[in-house]
């Protein structure tokens, strides 16, 4: 039996005050759910499922604490429109912040609002091999219920850490290269072996103050009438050219 | 004044089946209906729209018929969550279906489903000079509400045309060129100077019948753990790829 107070607790982690106060988020849908308990199952606290997913995983859960509810109950709980057989109450990852003199690719994000565009970049720097992203305090929480979904799975292997920016970057050692519309055609640009890419927000762009730190500026060349590019299809395109070598 | 039964037509063109009775389309927020009387006023049938942004167009706005409304009525229209100061109804758009024997770099679409990714990929159409999309009939419908958002004002540039795919592409001439997991890395692919690009369903892909008509597959390399990549990211990286030049 789950009582109001569970049901309460769960719901308020789809606010950043809720995930605040608990340092827990949650994680929603079967195929996701499932993937944490593979790769994090101490991060797992409890899974609340239906009856045939609770079946599935019950071989490799461990120690997790499996909690069978029924459809009428995951829809209480959910924060999905179409919940989706299992929920999970995660404990925050905890990724130490990369070292102002990190000889890995690392991306900082500048007020990149929308959910959606943050979790699809979080799933980029995965299928790129870039570990660790860096958010200016005016980006989503990486633990919205909708960067998770977005990201797919990718959240428990990237560090997100969201930091108050001007001093790790004023003390950053390496090259910072940023998107700007009128930076270096990114196909004539010779990436250097490591760095910051700065991602600007869709619309504005990377902030002023922030512009005077690049040591370079890069742009995606346009071959038709769009003003921009969505932010994350931008970040894959910059990532891309920056793996594939010349 | 606005009657019920006008309220009720503005909020049915929310739904397919209402776009299908009527042929008309709904745009909203400022930015995007002002770009659509500029772009194409021909199109739009009726604005409604607040006081202060109905002077800011009346100079350009020609025979459209403006009509006032106060904020509560324009949150009756919208169905956005946050409505933007303007709402027009539009004429669907009639881009001739490009011909088999075309010259020009076209799209096949198979079954993008997510309105958010469908909009990008639309955009992303525009910013690389694509301009025809072919769509097979399980995509989501091009005048779905979210799709017209996230196209940014593409959807009035670039003809996106729901077919039934087999007869079309049976008889295309030219390259037919697939996005698969074990496709030939795109950094060693020689884009020819025209062709098809089809982009499969994120999770499942092409469908296996469309797989037999291609004449050439290609694959985004990965560099990390992420499994896949989200479809208007990667269309993004492979347009960009096509463009760049070797």
């Amino acid at each position: 039996m789950i009582s109001k107070n569970e049901v309460k607790y769960i719901r308020s982690l789809g606010q950043q005050k809720g995930r605040l106060e608990s340092g827990a988020f949650l994680v929603e849908g079967a195929k996701i759910v499932t993937e944490m308990i593979m790769q994090c199952a101490n991060q797992v606290q409890k899974i609340y499922a239906t009856a045939p997913f609770i079946e599935s995983v019950r071989d490799i859960s461990g120690y997790i604490d499996l909690i069978e509810v029924d459809n009428e109950m995951l829809e209480r709980l959910s924060l999905m429109q179409a919940p989706n057989q299992a929920l999970a109450v995660m404990k925050k990852f905890d990724f130490p912040l990369p070292p102002t003199d990190s000889k890995e690719w690392l991306m900082l994000l500048d007020g990149i609002q929308d959910p959606g565009n943050l979790g699809t970049i979080i799933r980029l720097a995965d299928w790129f091999g870039i570990r660790n992203i860096l958010c200016t305090l005016d980006c989503a929480d990486c633990y919205n219920p909708k960067v998770v979904q977005a990201s797919m799975g990718s959240i428990a292997r990237i560090g997100v850490h969201a930091i108050n920016w001007t001093d790790w970057l004023s003390n950053y050692k390496g090259p910072v290269i940023g998107t700007m519309l009128d930076g270096e055609p990114i196909q004539n640009f010779s990436f250097p072996d490591h760095g910051l890419i700065v991602i600007g927000r869709e619309g504005s762009g990377i902030r002023t103050e922030m512009k005077s730190l690049l040591t370079q500026s890069i742009a995606i060349p346009s071959f038709g009438k769009a003003e921009s590019l969505n932010a994350a299809v931008a970040t894959g395109i910059v990532l891309w050219e920056m793996k594939r070598g010349s």
